[in-house]
């Protein structure tokens, strides 16, 4: 088993303090940080290395030597606000906070933990700024951030970093206009420009072309530097400083993806990957974090060396490498899932689509750049000329998927469910409004994986789709059901369809019964039991069902547990002889309370009591136990509620 | 009263076939498209002039010149597809179409009303390509339709037009940058680039600067024209034919809004209206619209003669000028109330605004590009320093907000609610997620005014919203009730507030019981009854409920109606006690029957039957009286159905 050893605090504040040459100072400090960087994703299961370690010069440079915080700390207004707007690459930003004693190490080694870091920024966590890791927002939260400043008139800057690819997303441009409208000064922007992104390169997926030239055309100063050269960073900050005190800059940073360990360097690793970036999101496994952890120390030991310092003391991590549980992530490093077996839904997605891209040549698969976690990249292979990859663009993707639907294509759109029913919501409507037929496949829907934290959960997507006229929202529990509702929504369904789906491996397999086919608005009773039952869909909360089932048995209360994936579209004949046997109905959401099954079951069953148990509040982010058992929807604490329910009915 | 007179298609097919000098003919049928359009949104009461006759000479030439549709027609997979991105320009290609014999005189004469023409473009007429009127869709659905033209290698080209304000939306460069990244040729874009968006300059709200550069820097080839200059035109038309086979092609067609008639044309007609535009949404008074006839026919007739042609034949129309119970539109054309009162509760928002930011300097407002119709423009006034116009880019605006609500401000956020709840969704959800507080007007909700069509209806942002965490969603019925509520969300509420505000006036005043004041979760009892209760909020469709309730009090059966401006918080002792007596609780849901007050009343009386009228499927466009008939909602079809029920049940 591997040892994680990290730098405390102290050992950067004694690389501070020397005061050695400025450059070669920055350079090992932004080494520790990948070193603390690297053993904090190691320790989660999870996390994006390749885009922390391209950002972690930038990000060591302005908060070690640029910005005012060290000095005037997180809550002074007149402090530097920074933040990065594609979220993902926190684990640099948290291993220097660690470094200038805003984050205790405690919490860093409890990434993607219950009460620690969260996988995406979020602003409960000392030093964080913005909330991001949903692709886009960032310049516009600067610009209120830049417009609050100037009116306050407490002083300091505004920056913020974005990705290349994230600059895909148009919201962007909507900002950059209008910051240079406004003439904000003390606003800058430095887009982390490492040429790849998610796992391939940015001009493969979808050119930018002449950034520099279009960030200019929008009314921005625009400078660019090696994002690595310390001293060029320096003298472009400083131009910066002491150009036009009215206009916004911005900085092409141009970065190496995966920098300061070798083998995760771009262009070597893309081409070791063959044409894939490997080291995209996940953690390494043990060979690979010794062999980049190595490295790391080795050159933070010469540059100790250099400064003329004893030599840098790096303290063992109490504990396991990797956090109990958490391997198998998906490629995404989107979370991870505690037992694991080869029945991921999301799997039998990618089979099914192949198959039915072979059979109806109408049929166009479009991707905003998650192509592999959507497990779309098969059918991109195989059929080439009938994929679109639209990057990460939401908003076009959707439009264009309702241009092809006029003009006879069938359709099938994938994103992550937050952004796909959230960020295109009025695309989706006015494609709907078309009449057409389009399948959008939301992928990483529900509480689980919760690592990356809010911004990719998603609770909502059932509400946001709910209201739409003539659209099937559908979630499968098994690989045989995601294969059949697929089928139903490609050659059956005469208008859109949802179709939600879990991202990681499957707690257990969920038996469907003997015979099992889709049968539109029916369920599929899972478990008998007479003493209530319960509906829940997808495989998360239907294993939580079971094992709350198996649980009140040993209590000696029956709960019938039915698979009920038609979220909004009810056989009212079926639904009726399902629950009249019951004095207790129980619903079970992968989602918020409101908007999703539970709220559809109340209007279909007309004044029968309906208990709902969902997602309250804001999703919690940590391993799966850690938020379903926050939630109060682990398989014991719903057996507790349960009994408490029928228990005191029963007493009645 | 004004006489109306129109020119049939047999003018236009006397033009046609005279084959005269090629660019005064199209001159000639763009004036004569102008005419038809100026009588057709005479005769709805509503419409887009300024824009209408700005893109007339551009249309015109697509329509009667370069396109192939009126010789393949419409529904030919070869045939090029042509549609405008901004919508609101519609009358104009109806009007075209109408001189082309696709769309018939009698629908011209119903543009706006139900089984007319919509108020928007709606693929349901005839020559409508697509669905738009919210903006920055188009450049991706002409990507999609072009990209499937290629594929299926059926020929025809794709054309979309777009605004010159309306690019500020971000949709529009990620489509143009994902267009140049596929290299799709055959694919135009022509930008009606007037200066003007709604009723100010594009340079002052948010300037687009160097238009052609920027369209250039994201790959495309770009020329630029007067866009009334029929010859310039066929000159860029050719050179887009010839040039490059497999890239995208935009035209900036420099015009002038109002083009054709002196007095409503740019720059003029702006000074004339003291910085702002008035022509750009809203038909004409009598005198405006005889001016602008006498003046468009006197040019007709010259083009006839110059032709060599007999005199036109201009066409009485029949009937009223204007349709009856049809004054009274809100100046963005937005539509119509049947009976005026001084009422609008919308008024009373920008009144109670302006007196909340005298009391708190932390207020600010945040417009996109909808100040006249959302009533801020006295607070831009009164305090320029805290207003901030974002242009028309709601994911911008509000994630602006959200950076200056971590900044100490308290932003309050304005658009309709069909865009600002939509569009702009996970950006909402994003500011919340960071504890922050921020008001979000959500103007024109529900299915009043119809005519505009269902891109502007919004009968699902109390669903958007209802599963976000913390936050409340009121709509408040009277002028006393918008002040109350106002105040409440910016003085008191410890979180989120969407405050849905109905956009038009009221058609009688709702009034609250004596002593009024706004208590969390309570409503107020508007009129007593002993055999059912309904529930229901906002000015329109109370005013539905009382009238139902003054028809059945005829019938000798006593409706309570309680208005309930709390759509998703309930004061439980209250609403138990308000539903206890009766039999019958019924809700009026000015939204879809999904995800709005019903089903919170569900959710709080758990197990009480509550039934739901609601507007269900599309919403209807047309005048008030048309769209809450053919939805049922309407006074007289919401007292059948009540006392359908009542009766019914009252019988067992």
């Amino acid at each position: 088993m591997v040892r994680l050893q990290l730098l405390t605090r102290s050992e950067h504040d004694r690389v501070r303090v020397a005061r050695g040459e400025p450059d070669l100072t920055l350079s090992l400090l932004a080494d520790m940080c990948r070193l603390n960087a690297l053993v904090a994703v190691k320790r989660a299961g999870s996390g994006h290395l390749g885009s922390t370690f391209s950002s972690l010069d930038v990000v060591a440079h302005l908060l070690f030597a640029e910005l005012n915080v060290a000095e005037l700390g997180f809550e002074h207004p007149g402090r530097d606000v920074f933040f990065s707007s594609k979220g993902h690459d926190v684990p640099g930003l948290y291993a220097a906070l660690f470094g200038l004693g805003v984050i205790p190490e405690e919490r860093l080694l409890r990434l993607r933990r219950l009460g620690g870091l969260d996988g995406h920024p979020d602003v409960g966590v000392p030093g964080i700024e913005a909330n991001s890791g949903s692709l886009g927002m960032g310049i516009s939260k600067g610009r209120g951030i830049a417009w609050a400043k100037r009116r306050g008139g407490q002083g300091g800057r505004v920056v913020v970093m974005t990705g290349d690819g994230e600059l895909q997303e148009g919201q962007n441009w909507e900002a950059l206009q209008a910051a240079a409208h406004d003439r904000l000064g003390g606003f800058w922007v430095v887009v982390d420009r490492n040429e790849l992104q998610s796992d391939r390169p940015t001009e493969e997926i979808l050119a930018l072309r002449a950034l520099e030239s279009k960030l200019e055309a929008f009314g921005w100063d625009v400078a660019s530097c090696d994002g690595h050269d310390h001293a060029a960073l320096r003298s472009v900050f400083e131009g910066f400083r002491e150009g036009a005190a009215d206009g916004p800059k911005a900085l092409v940073a141009h970065t190496v993806k995966g920098r300061g360990v070798s083998f995760m360097e771009h262009p070597a690793a893309l081409a070791e990957g063959g044409g894939t970036y490997p080291w995209h999101a996940g953690a390494p496994g043990d060979d690979a974090f010794e062999r980049a952890s190595r490295e790391l120390e080795d050159r933070i030991r010469a540059g100790f060396s250099a400064l003329g310092l004893d030599p840098p003391l790096f303290e063992p991590v109490a504990g396991e490498a990797t956090a109990r549980g958490l391997e198998g992530e998906p490629e995404s490093g989107a979370g991870t899932r505690r037992a694991v077996t080869d029945e991921y839904v999301v799997e039998a997605y990618g089979e099914a689509l192949l198959e039915l891209g072979a059979k109806d040549d109408r049929l166009v698969v479009l991707d905003a750049d998650l192509a592999s976690d959507c497990r779309i990249r098969a059918f991109e292979l195989a059929y080439p000329e009938r994929f679109l990859e639209c990057g990460i663009a939401e908003q076009d993707m959707v439009s264009t998927a309702a241009g092809l639907a006029r003009h006879g294509f069938l359709p099938v759109v994938n994103s992550f469910a937050s952004f796909l029913a959230s960020r295109a919501n009025e695309q989706i409507y006015n494609q709907a409004s078309e009449g057409t037929k389009v399948v959008y496949a939301l992928h990483y829907a529900g509480l689980i994986p919760a690592g990356p934290g809010k911004s990719h959960q998603s609770l909502r997507d059932v509400s946001l789709l709910a209201a739409l006229p003539g659209t099937t929202i559908v979630q499968p529990a098994s690989a045989e059901e995601t294969d059949a509702l697929l089928r139903w929504a490609v050659e059956d369904a005469d208008g859109n369809v949802a179709l939600r789906l879990a991202i990681g491996p499957s707690p257990r397999r969920i038996e469907l019964p003997e015979g099992y086919r889709a049968q539109v608005g029916r369920g599929n009773v899972l478990r008998e039991g007479r003493d209530g039952v319960l509906l829940a869909y997808g495989p998360v909360l239907l294993h939580e069902a079971l094992v709350a089932a198996e649980q009140l048995e040993d209590d000696g209360l029956g709960l019938r547990v039915v698979d009920m994936p038609w979220l909004n579209r009810f056989d009212a004949e079926w639904l009726a002889g399902e629950v009249a046997p019951f004095e207790h109905v129980f619903v079970l959401e992968d989602h918020a309370p409101v908007g999703a099954l539970g709220d559809g079951l109340r209007r279909a069953l007309d004044g029968r009591t309906v208990e709902v148990f969902g997602v309250e509040g804001w999703p919690a982010c940590g391993t799966p136990e850690e938020a379903l058992r926050f939630h109060g929807l682990d398989g014991a604490s719903l057996a507790d509620r349960i009994a408490a329910r029928v228990g005191v009915r029963s007493s009645t």
